[in-house]
């Protein structure tokens, strides 16, 4: 019965809160990794520079807290979260382009904390083929179809230049690709059923790129 | 005249056109790669995927609109937009962290055109230290202070392991950095003055994780 209510809950949580998850799970392992037991809404309010109020609301809907007074169970509350982002599962990754950002994502070491495992990477450089990353290999782009088939892969990181990355995006999703973590800085356009996860780093950049001729225009002012 | 009213014109902008801006800069971008002299509302909403409307409202803020039925002047709004988002003037950028990822922005030629040029790599492992990426050096931490000052610095990456990161950020704030592109895993907690955009990897991991488990359970009912 508990574990029935548990389940409903989960069900009920809303994209809103949602989104904010990642943050609170990052603080969350901040705090146990600085041994922290115990947190009260307030206290984690002021790390997480948002209302007390808001953080109850979000995270009334993970159990995990005590008596009034005695703040949230650390460790209970980030491996729920955890499991609520799916973190508990293990996932095959193909990282396509080996490049410096692919090889830099390769060496990425949250791939491994979050449930991610780097199987291969593969490129159209025979330079780069063979090369081996962190004990994973770069492979010639044409074995894509049967590596993708026989490693159960779901799951491809795209760091090539843009004007191969829709194409390939394409080709992938035929051999059986489902979500694609896109570097590249363009708009995949595939279709609904298939996942897509930007990082727009020129995007970033120029917001950044913004705020500082907004803040130099002020000084002058 | 002309002069003054496209000045108060460039204030009015509001935050949440700001936001979509370097979207619409992007795809700028890619209709004069491909040649295209101009393109109507109707075209660009349905490559951006919003609305006519909403492209008209926003992109009406800048001119560059001929008759109706003439469409937007690609270059000219390009230009405009650029111009808006500060991407006309030149600023000097340091990477603080110069492993891989540190070597894959050095690498990533998207700065150029941005208008930020790397001025300087720096590490404290004394392996890289003297190592040339892309024609740029890569020095010894200790010698910030001096290069920041002399190279007339305001902007750093940092790419650096987050038990580092925000003692670095301080240090780096108080030799005169305001700006900070920033890779670390952590929020910096800076200032309400000093300029901060996150690249937070992890949290797009999870948030890519979450998407596929939520779609696989999806797809097991």
């Amino acid at each position: 019965m508990a574990e029935m209510k548990k389940d409903m809950n989960v069900k009920e949580i809303s994209p809103a809160v949602i989104k904010r998850l990642p943050r609170y799970y990052r603080y969350l392992g901040e705090l146990l990794e600085n041994e922290v037991v115990r947190i009260s809404s307030k206290d984690l309010s002021e790390r997480m520079k948002v209302t007390a109020s808001q953080i109850r609301q979000d995270l009334n809907n993970f159990g995990g807290f005590g008596q009034q007074g005695y703040g949230y169970n650390v460790q209970y509350l980030y491996n729920e979260i955890g499991k609520i982002l799916g973190l508990n599962h293990t996932n095959n990754v193909i990282i396509v382009g080996a490049g410096n950002l692919g090889q830099a994502l390769a060496n990425y070491q949250d791939f491994d904390k979050r449930g991610f495992k780097i199987v291969g990477l593969f490129d159209v450089n025979p330079r780069l083929v063979g090369i081996s990353v962190r004990g994973v290999d770069i492979h010639d782009i044409d074995e894509l179809p049967d590596f993708i088939k026989s490693n159960d892969v779901k799951i491809a990181a795209l760091t090539l230049p843009k004007q191969h990355a829709r194409q390939m995006a394409v080709e992938l999703m035929n051999f059986g690709i489902k979500a694609f973590w896109n570097f590249a800085p363009i708009d995949l356009n595939l279709p609904e059923n298939v996942i897509v996860e930007n990082v727009h780093l020129a995007e970033s950049l120029m917001t950044l790129s913004y705020k500082i001729h907004s803040e130099l225009e002020k000084e002058e002012q």
